[in-house]
């Protein structure tokens, strides 16, 4: 159900992706991914995602799982809780919630035991060689600094998102890799998968834009015809 | 639609309110509430928020929040996602899910601006004052050692139910106050009334209890009754 | 020995205050200290603690301290500690070092049992008043947004310092108060005593002056001036 | 100076550890130390760092390290802080001081551009992969569940310890390993050594010693002895 070139929306809790607007957002995604056959997944607000999973028939993330396991953890989101609404997996140690070495492993270990997939979210080419060794399923490599520039990472830095490409080549080939940070038009998504990269996480330039359905369908377009030229 | 005497129930994560099985207990609660005339809540995990709100007419917390706005927080459940689920309000500082003095303030404020209710909990004496102080529209005292034993708080502290209640008057009256901890019996409801408390807080006698309804129709004569006599 | 007016000189980890020029720094506050009468406290970085006050005859206290009792709790700083350095107290909850309700009332108890000073910091007057609550010796109000700015708060926000002045004696007259954030010249602190308080915190203004020793006999001369006109 | 076999001294803040009593605790490894040739190290309370090494010739760490750079960090430990007092390295992420992965990144980098040692703790298999992929110079595995317990790992759980030695020589055979939990007698040493470690990371056993300069000498000599026999 999940394929590459994968496309990750990251819904944030930004105002414009709570309610009906967020479910918007989320069809949207459905209908472009259905247009041009391209995968693309949706991280919408968690307490979203029961009725975003109701709505749209594409992979849906969780933004973010502790690593509780059942029991007396009030106000944790856990692994079992997201299970139950119907994700496909979830991000871990995004920039904006970052977690501990120890609680990674442990999360990574649950997800893959209720065959949920982990997006794990890295900052460095450090952190990303340290990342694969943990086996999650894909990895996206973000440069905290540029998160929500607008400047794109893969034009900014493409020493970093190849340096990360090679470094999980490396140590665990099985791990897809991704690459975030300011990815903002069509062109940034092709640029990230000529680097190596098997596709792209953003946030603000999707929920933001003007006409995100539009944009949307540019990244597609751009992400299978750099695709193909592999 | 919240009066007092008060019942809330905490569901936590505990597998036995994850999935339909949370819904049940919330209905069953919905039901003795009516049957009874007593106010019972319910604080589901959150990923549940929309559903249970959707399946019954009590009111619902959340329980938890982040004290952060709309916008780049990837992962956090801010006011405005529980607002949008139709919640009655949120519990906050829950024992298992501490939150900073700074941050206390500002969720406080944040949701009465979003006309919710702030259930506050604290742990001691000292900190109860500290809450009050800070104009939640109810605090909840719990002693975090007492929570889970199935030793009511009522029962083997109440010097510390009774101090509580009395520092909240002082400081700030307007203030209603709870206890919970350890609260597995209909007695022990009527002992944290008796103690001048307009009610309690629970979590697991209810959730883990053989005949869930049952238990919770026996606390609601008892808090009823124990009201009645004040 | 700890008097009122007072200023308290925060060192944080500048640089500049770690080594030989750090002692230096605490030397200057001794002599501004005995030459104009004033009582001047400093907080060097902790490792600092015992040498500082070996060097020194002015209070000197910890920027920080952790609420673990002795044992099992690698890299803490805890109260045990900072005593044996021989400290006049502690700052406590620092916007640069925030820590839990449930925590800093622990602390405040724990450094009392010790005959050390609480000095609390809070960031609104909402969080004066729950922290006046809590009976800390010292409050510091610094409002976050102006602190290593240069602008000070007894001149931007007078409102907030005069606010946090009335909740305190409000709420525990016993509590003493200072202000802190900006805070840079000899007027900025003329102007905190004027607003009610009895001294000031600062930090970056006093560790990166050019001459740190003048600036600070300005900050006596006028802490002394005002402190007499009220 | 550090040399191998090692024994890492971790005094946490136990009381026993504050104060004189602390600097006769990093004698005595010191006078064991030159007795039989092997290299033992200490990591004292934070705020003990410059006495201790001051006292003693044998290496001392810092039981934690902040990842901040220096500035306005109130209340932070950085490396420029425990350099200065002159510690060989630092222990990082102990499992009570767990640290982000993204920070325990940037502090292994910061320790090595200063010239001190890293010494990385992890609890499992696969967090011992994921810190050898950041190259620290030495990873100490600790089950957590057997810390303080007297239960030592190398008896209880050797396929952890044995497991652990693998990973590393796999991933990155420049970096050390020694192990930890339980360590309590000279046998435990010896174990932990037989199975392909470096040395051994213990607190309790070795601080709460009725006889600790006894202890330590057996363990010394358990250490040497197994070690030849490589």
């Amino acid at each position: 159900m999940l394929g590459f070139p994968l496309i990750v929306l990251n819904f944030k809790v930004y105002l414009e992706a709570i309610g009906e607007n967020g479910i918007r957002l989320a069809r949207y995604a459905e209908e472009v991914s259905k247009e041009h056959g391209v995968s693309i997944a949706v991280a919408p607000p968690v307490t979203m995602l029961s009725k975003v999973i109701h709505a749209v028939g594409i992979p849906v993330f969780s933004q973010h799982v502790d690593p509780s396991p059942p029991g007396s953890w009030t106000g944790s989101v856990i692994v079992e809780m997201i299970k139950e609404c119907g994700v496909a997996g979830s991000l871990v140690n995004h920039s904006e919630k970052r977690m501990l070495l120890a609680d990674i492993s442990t999360i990574i270990k649950r997800l893959r035991e209720s065959n949920l997939i982990t997006l794990l979210c890295t900052d460095t080419i450090e952190t990303t060689k340290a990342g694969a060794a943990l086996s999650p399923d894909i990895i996206a490599i973000e440069p905290p600094e540029l998160i929500g520039t607008g400047i794109s990472v893969s034009k900014a830095k493409p020493e970093i998102v190849a340096g990360a490409v090679d470094v999980v080549r490396k140590i665990n080939p099985s791990v897809h890799i991704l690459c975030g940070a300011g990815i903002s038009t069509g062109e940034d998504v092709a640029k990230a998968i000529e680097l190596g990269t098997e596709g792209v996480l953003l946030a603000s330039a999707y929920v933001k834009a003007k006409d995100p359905r539009r944009l949307l369908s540019d990244m597609a377009q751009a992400a299978l015809k750099a695709w193909e030229a592999r």
